[in-house]
């Protein structure tokens, strides 16, 4: 059978060797497949911002990629591990709501608890089920193992509140959902979101004590230091300073609103 | 012959493109190869603690895998490279403790001195025998050669001092030997070292001034912000504080005391 | 056909799951691609640095490695992306100086517009082309596509100025072209350069307000704490402190004057 992609989405920290541990159980099980690291500097135990960044960057892999991701604060007690299948791929990870924004966008077609340890290291430790639970059972994914033996059905996955812009008379509210490493500020608002208020001109928008920042379409377009908001490519509206740190030029922090007016 | 797995530790710091020119040589040799990154975040030349890390992730990896460690500071001087085997492992290093945790636990089966130029870069450098020396023999050794070929056997190589902790009538005292991303303190005392005193009970754990510290399974067992002690992954007594970091809470350091008392 | 090494070289941050993204496209039209990061770590929208970083390491890669860099301040507005090949490899970037540091040296052998959409992906984003264009052209590339097909030949790249050190009656001045993780000052003086001025006998060099700091072959040969200058492994003149960093120690910046007397 064909090489498969695993991916792996953790807390651990850029460049840990937790995630190296991760890999060498993998290679030891599926010593053909191909690993890719999505990110590991997820900041510690935050599931919102995982969520984030696998419903992001995982749906562009290709079919059949397995996705690990494992930022997992309740490691230890009773908490869940689950398989789902979101649209042609394999995804692994606490049930804590870490699956949970892939979840709103299309529901999983299938959703089974993790608990067959017949496919998990034998000696599983208490503290990383990263490495002795998904690691493996990842592995055998990749080795065509059908999904549903891992264990029983699940009815549904633990989901997280993903709050939906609001939209009123003459505004529509949305939020800083997350910020780049270009200090570019993410917002949960589409680009389907702006389409619907598309007829009503001009839009201004409006975000941490900034008034009317243009609408762009690209970073390049406008001279340096500029505020600007504009569709990113992950298709949600991004507030970005030319050049620099939005992040870092508007203070801004996760959470702060986003108001477009007209 | 199978495809090789080739692991990479250094001190270069996370992400150094010096890590992606190694890369190069070995693919350049043996362009079947495997690279996994152990971790490039060795803190700059801490033999002591690329010693730990390699002890404690190399051995999960599959058999024949080859592992090259370079934290060097004594690169250019007569200080020499080595080739070990520890079970059914290879791994290459320079001569200066840094393979001296592994032979701690076992000693290697074979030793061997990296003096054969034949396996070399033609040009070798003054200042990066990693790339020069060792990312080209690890390429060879993967494609089949017998690591006999290298150079001649050695006798014995450098090793560190490795405390052990100290046993006394009512108290076995370790030290905190790491500390992780999570910030959580991972100490010289193992589950071993648990199981010889367990029938002391209660045993009471206390470290950088907190008394008494619960020992528990997990992480999540333990209100938010309470410092216990459980069995990290690693198989080592650790100290953590749920959800946050205990070397911040603790205001710990590698070397202090922990001590066990009953 | 065998498989192809494919790099990647981006301003995106080390982890950063943008480069993921990147990846996920290659894997997608390219599923034996070996994929190698050689560092994320650019300074955002520094193409100086990463036109270093490209000719210091990609010329390593084996024949026909492709490399991908991405250092776009200029993404969306009318900047073109282009295609080069030096030596026997594939380079793929936007036409922005990027590979100005590698034309220097050797200047290309096909210089190549990537300007026909039938190898993007479908849907190109405004703001990141790396991931829609350049991505699936490298993988494209690695299963064969002759480079020709990418669009229109292009006379010449845009350069950046590389300033060479000047030469005077009894003086060779450089500067400190780049700065790395040990905090080692990497100037813009070549082996070849300090060849030249060889007959001149005791060579002289300061830097920072250092004088004659001692040209040594090796880190390791001084003191711990010593300033010294070395040829390191890239072949430029190097000032190091031994086990510490010249960056800090010398409070050195990059641009700064290094002047070798006699």
């Amino acid at each position: 059978m064909s090489k498969r992609v695993i991916t792996l989405t953790t807390d651990f920290g850029a460049d840990s060797p937790y995630v190296a541990a991760m890999k060498g159980v993998i290679l030891g099980i599926s010593p053909q497949a191909t690993l890719v690291d999505v990110t590991h500097s997820i900041p510690p135990q935050d599931i919102r911002q995982g969520a984030i960044v696998l419903a992001e960057v995982c749906p562009r892999f290709p079919a059949e990629t397995i996705h690990v991701a494992v930022v997992d604060p309740g490691v230890g007690t009773d908490r869940r591990l689950i398989y789902a299948r979101f649209g042609n791929q394999h995804y692994l990870a606490p049930d804590n709501g870490l699956l949970s924004r892939l979840q709103r966008r299309t529901p999983a077609t299938r959703l089974i608890t993790v608990g067959e340890p017949a496919f998990w290291l034998k000696d599983v430790s208490e503290t990383f089920h990263g490495r002795d639970i998904l690691a493996p059972v990842a592995a055998r994914i990749s080795l065509g193992i059908d999904p549903e033996l891992l264990g029983p059905k699940l009815p549904r996955m633990i989901e997280l509140d993903w709050p939906l812009p609001q939209l009123e008379a003459q505004r529509l509210t949305g939020e800083i959902e997350s910020i780049d490493h270009f200090g570019n500020l993410i917002t949960n608002i589409s680009r389907q979101d702006l389409a619907a208020i598309a007829q009503h001109q001009p839009l201004r928008v409006s975000c941490c004590g900034r008034q009317e920042l243009p609408i762009v379409r690209t970073y390049g377009a406008q001279p340096r230091g500029t505020a600007v908001a504009l569709v990113g490519s992950g298709g949600q509206l991004e507030i970005a300073v030319v050049e620099a740190s939005a992040a870092r030029e508007l203070n801004a922090v996760v959470g702060a609103p986003v108001v477009i007016s007209w």
